[in-house]
Order: structure tokens, then C-alpha cells, then sequence
């Protein structure tokens, strides 16, 4: 009796197996910085869990709507539309059991077998992984890393368009930390409409930046109708355990998406929705959580310029850095990134995950990079994690 | 831009429209009795809500493993596998937003495209509409009326198996409300083995029974490294909305699914999971939803035998009733069930579904049958709103 043959392309995350690894390590004994973790170690704002009791009092712990209570979806609607500008009703909602379940409904109501799929690499694993299990074809475009950070291949992008009918775009990029110029923006989107390609914009990082402020690609000019949004209440609000997110898309993709919860979770929790309409009623607990996130961005970049051969720019959005450790790697004497990252964990216990955890290295890429998330360690372990970091990478 | 094929191929829950036409008529000011929800308005008992208070102060708000927190993978073993008499690890366990993202995941984990699936009609769409979806060939079985309620048609099962791969039974079935015979299971089971089937088991409603016990297709000989039980704890709790159950499956299998978590949802929301540990930690408020639906089933049973033209067996388990009216339909006059069920709605208020909302009705079907869930209203709305229909019909 074999398993179902569509199940050999399917992806998943391998930095699991990082966390997977560091338990193992601090299991014995030893202690470990985790910035292999995309997750956030502050609580949620009280206002938003006083409203789940309420809710839950209330009687509100029945079945509700596929595409979600009529409060959230108007909600919803009103900040996502109002945050960028865009024109959005309760029709264009449909609430999901987190963000990342828009990454495979995108796929499942837009993408034919065959059909190309222009996807970041470095990127968010899972859209590979669903591009593939559904048959689509693969058409990753990668960066070029600059002075500021890293900015996408246009030249890659364009040479790819003609092949493609979908786009994903993850602006506030995991795990580069990176955001496109005006120009770079404007620059994707005419190609998406030039080649009438339909585009997830991935925005979970949308809220999380510590000054300017973020544009969504949906909001330049014939986008909106071909763009489905990944909306999601985890970062923001330190809800990445609730399960609390939603597409914002054209109505005719929107009822599918809604069909595609009924045949697969019916609804998302009842009373974590009630919670989410508070969420945007009162965000003012989104604040603390995103100084606090700053405060860790400060001390790793300071602590990173101390390590030996390592570089990286200082990203104003997300909670992620991705430093070039080519010069520690060829220091420490590792013929790849991933031994210098065992390495690393088992000589400082500083763990984290690498370029390889974020697709397929592209052809000609050199260069060897680490991803750094500071969202699930506090200001003082990072200082002290990257430190030790530090003497190791000297002392070799 | 069309979108995409294979949505075509996606069924729903077309029950949802008479829900629609219930809120609708009740907007225009006129009374409902609803009869039409598969939905529990009883409170989940105080003891989760507690546990899951206990869990976000804990600070359980972030990620989890996809297949769940390892206390309700083991709390889950031990519950499903001493219910059942089998043998079930926390390897055999995937905890899942609800009971029903088994049913997908298990055609997605075990169906090829162009395989046969052996599935109850009248039965829960959603196993026709994700058979289909994901490309496989529809093997509808019936069930024949009996003195005491409904049996599978086991010589149509019997033809039929030879073109199947899986199958699919639901003992304790919505929207029958009936269950097998010992001897009927055994027959099932012998067919599966007999065939090579993987079988998924839809035990939703195991629980959920007034007297004697249930039995898992699972626990008969060869029957458990075939098997993948769907799991839930919506009824039992009434946790409905909570959106918390899971598949217990062969390691292989479970692994499979556990990847398909990490690609759709991530992981289910934290906390409902440390509630779902209290719940089977102290079932005990388990026995008074039991015993309120109990009332709820003997005040629909003697109502029902004084409405005209309508017979109905008592089922002992489940919460749902399936009465025969064929009788009533013809007195009344109308052509079809489902214009009985509306002229129904608009003349005493009484909301139901129908069989047509099960599932097509198969060649040579020519009795109507309408189904009647007593979850969702009280004893006295269910003897008043009866009574109603019964008046109806005499006056016809």
C-alpha cells in the first residue's frame, strides 16, 4: 500500500530541523541563543485576550462563516484598505487560520499544472513547496545584495515574466529583511500587468518597520484587481500561535478561497476572530511589541559589526538579518555554510539558520549568508550570543 | 484571467443555503425552529476555557510543531487507542484544526489521481467534493431503510469494491444517524482487507451515543495499518468552533500529514491544544451535553410520531434524525423534498435540510427523506416546532 504519489513534491520547512537540532543541543546541557526561530517571545496585548473570554462567554464557540464573522471581514476590509490605500469591502476578506494558509489557496484557485510561477529565492519556503505539489512550474528570481541590504534581479525578472501567469511577491522580505525602492516596485508591477500575471503579495512584515513606511504593491495603478494579499494578525501582535489571518482579494478569487475553507478547516477559531476585531479596534499593544523588536535590531547590528568577516546592512522593517559570512566561513575554515553553522551552535550556542533553509541556491552564487531572527531572543542574549559568536570566529 | 481548473471539481456544503434562507426568514420577522444546523448551542465546559486561559498566561501564544504539543499527542493515544482497544502512540497523532481537514488530507495523502474511492450517499459532502477535486473516481454506496434505521447496502458495497483503493466509512452517520451492525462492520472490514483499501474511519460521533458503545472499524483484525480514524473533539465539548481535532493514522501516513500541516496551516492554534489536554484530562462535562441532547432526541422522536405521513427510527447515537417523508411530501402535494422543504420554512418556520443536501440521490432512490439536527434547539422549540409542522401537514 504506497502513499499517494503527489506527496513527492511536496516541500517543507527545513529549519525545523534547526530548532530541531538546538532543542537537542540546550537538551544537553548547554546553552543556546535561538536566532533560528521566525517566532516572538512577548505576550500578546491583554486587551486582545480580555475580548477572546468575551467572546467565548458570549456563546460565540460554535461553527461561524467559512470566510469569517461579518465584524472581522468588515474590520479587516477597513484597516488593509485603509493602510494602503486601496479600496477594499468585506467581499474582498476571507479570514484564514493564519497567513500562511493564502500561500497554498493562492495557488490552488489561480495556478493550472504547468503554469509558471515567479518566486523569491532566497524566499519563504513554502511557496515552492506548493508550487511543485500542485504542479506548477518553478521560475525563481533572486537579489542582489547592495550597500542598504539586497534588491531583487530585475534583469532575471524580466528575462522570466514571458514564462509566467503568477508572481510572488514578498515585499519586507523573509529572510533578506529587505524592501524594493519605489522604483523596483513600479518596476514589478508593470511587468505583472504587461504579462497579466496574477500576484500574491505576501505582506505578514507589512506593520513591522521601525521608520518610513510600507507601500503595497496592490496600490499601484491596474493591481489591485489581479493582487491577492497574505494578511496576518501573527507579527503585529505577537499572535503567531493563534492562527489568525486573511486574503484580501478580488471577489471571484475570494469565493473560492471561502470554498476552499469550507472543504478544508470549515472556519477559523470563532472566538480568536472576535479577539482579531478588538486587535484592530484597539492596536495600541502593537507598539511596545515593535520597540521592543527594535531595541533587539540595535544590539544585533552593533554586536555584528564586532564578528570577524561578517557583514550586514541594517534593515528598517521585519525581524530578520541576513549577514554575508563568506569572509567567517572561509576564517573558520568550513567548506560549506551549513558546517559552520553546527559548528557555531556547538562551540558558542548561538544557532541559526542559513541560506539553504530559503530554496535552492540559484547558479553562480558565491557568496555564503546566515539568517538572524531576533524576535524570540531577548536585547541582552543577543548582545551576549553574538559575542561569543565573535571570539569564536577571532580565536580560529 | 480564468482561474484556475480544478476548482471545477470543488463540491461544498450546499446545506449552508438553507441556513441562509432560515436567517432570511427570520429577518422578515417570522419565527424559526432550527432544525438545519450540525452545530451545538451548549456551552464548552468551564474547565477548558480555564485551560486555555492557564495556557496564553503560560505564554503559550507562539508557534507549535505541526503535528501538535506533544501532551495532547499522548493525551490523544491513550484517549482514542483505550476507547478503541488499540494500540496508538503520539507518532500515530496529528492534531488538526477540527475533524474535517482529515478528510482532505487523507485523500491527499492516499488517493492518486483516477483511484477509486468507496464513500457513503447520503453522506458528508465533503468527502464526494475533495474525492473529486483531487481527481478521483466516485464510488457512491447506499444504505437501505430498515424497522430499527438505515444498513449500508452491502451488495452494491461488495460490486464495487473491486474498482476501489480507498474507502470511506462514517459508523455513528451524519446525516443518517444510524451505525453497523457488528456484523455489518465485519463485513466492511473483510471487504478492505480483502481489497487492499486504506479506509478512512469518520468517527466524529463516536462519542456521542445514549446507549451501548461504539466500536472502531479500526480495532477489528488487520484493520488498524489501514485505517486513519478522524478524530474530533467539536461534539463531544461542544467545541464546535474551537476548531480542534485530529487524524490518528499509521506512522507513515501521520508523517505525511504532519507535512501537509506545516504547508497549509502551520500548526493549530496553541492553546485550544492545551485545552483539548484538559478536556480528556476531566471529560466530565462531557455527560450533561450527552444529556441534554438525549431530552433533545426523545422530545424529536415522540413529536414526530404525530406528524402525518412521516416514520422515523430512534437512533442511539448521534444527534441527528432521518424520517421518512414520502407520505407527507404526496399529502401535501408537492412535487419534491425540497419544495416541501421550503413551503415547510415559509408555513410553520420548521428549517431542515433535505436528503438532496447529502449527496445525488442514487439510481432507483424514490422514497424523500429529510434530515432533522437536534443540536442546535431545545427540547421545547423542537416539541413546539413539531408540533407546527404536524398541524401543517393534517391541514393540508
Amino acid at each position: 500500500m504506497d502513499l499517494a504519489e503527489r506527496l513527492d513534491r511536496l516541500g517543507t520547512e527545513t529549519a525545523f530541523a534547526v530548532s530541531a537540532a538546538a532543542a537537542d543541543w540546550a537538551g544537553r546541557g548547554n546553552r543556546v541563543y535561538p536566532f533560528h526561530l521566525g517566532d516572538i517571545n512577548l505576550p500578546t496585548p491583554a486587551n486582545i485576550v480580555a475580548a477572546m473570554n468575551e467572546a467565548i462567554a458570549d456563546g460565540k464557540t460554535g461553527y461561524c462563516a467559512a470566510a469569517g464573522i461579518a465584524p472581522l471581514r468588515e474590520a479587516l476590509a477597513a484597516n488593509i484598505g485603509g493602510d494602503r490605500g486601496i479600496d477594499l469591502g468585506p467581499a474582498n476578506i476571507v479570514v484564514q487560520p493564519g497567513g500562511k494558509p493564502v500561500i497554498t489557496k493562492f495557488i490552488q484557485t489561480l495556478m493550472n499544472p504547468g503554469d509558471g510561477v515567479l518566486y523569491p529565492n532566497p524566499g519563504y519556503p513554502i511557496y515552492e513547496s506548493q508550487i511543485c505539489y500542485f504542479g506548477g512550474r518553478q521560475l525563481a528570481y533572486g537579489y542582489h545584495e547592495t550597500p542598504s541590504g539586497f534588491a531583487i534581479d530585475l534583469d532575471q525578472l524580466r528575462a522570466l515574466a514571458p514564462q509566467a501567469r503568477l508572481l510572488i511577491y514578498n515585499n519586507l522580505q523573509n529572510p533578506l529583511g529587505c524592501e524594493s525602492s519605489a522604483g523596483e516596485m513600479a518596476e514589478i508591477a508593470a511587468l505583472a500587468v504587461e504579462h497579466d500575471l496574477w500576484v500574491l503579495s505576501d505582506e505578514a512584515y507589512f506593520e513591522m518597520r521601525y521608520s518610513g513606511t510600507s507601500t503595497s504593491i496592490a496600490s499601484l495603478p491596474a493591481m489591485a484587481e489581479r493582487t491577492v494579499i497574505l494578511y496576518t494578525f501573527s507579527k503585529k501582535f505577537a499572535m503567531t500561535g493563534w492562527r489568525l489571518g486573511c486574503a484580501a482579494a478580488p471577489v471571484p478569487v475570494a469565493e473560492q478561497i471561502a470554498k476552499l475553507n469550507t472543504n478544508d478547516e470549515s472556519c477559523t477559531t470563532h472566538f480568536v476572530q472576535s479577539a482579531g476585531v478588538e486587535a484592530l479596534r484597539d492596536p495600541s499593544g502593537s507598539a511596545p511589541i515593535l520597540a521592543e523588536l527594535e531595541r533587539r535590531r540595535d544590539a544585533a547590528i552593533d554586536a555584528l559589526t564586532a564578528v570577524p568577516g561578517v557583514h550586514c546592512a541594517k534593515p528598517e522593517a521585519t525581524f530578520y538579518l541576513f549577514p554575508n559570512v563568506t569572509e567567517a566561513v572561509a576564517r573558520t575554515g568550513f567548506d560549506t555554510v551549513t558546517d559552520f553553522a553546527t559548528a557555531a551552535l556547538h562551540n558558542t550556542g548561538v544557532s541559526f539558520c542559513t541560506r539553504h533553509h530559503f530554496g535552492t541556491a540559484q547558479a553562480g552564487e558565491r557568496e555564503h549568508h546566515i539568517r538572524l531572527a531576533y524576535s524570540g531572543i531577548s536585547a541582552e542574549d543577543i548582545t551576549e550570543g553574538l559575542g561569543r559568536l565573535a571570539y569564536w570566529i577571532a580565536s580560529r
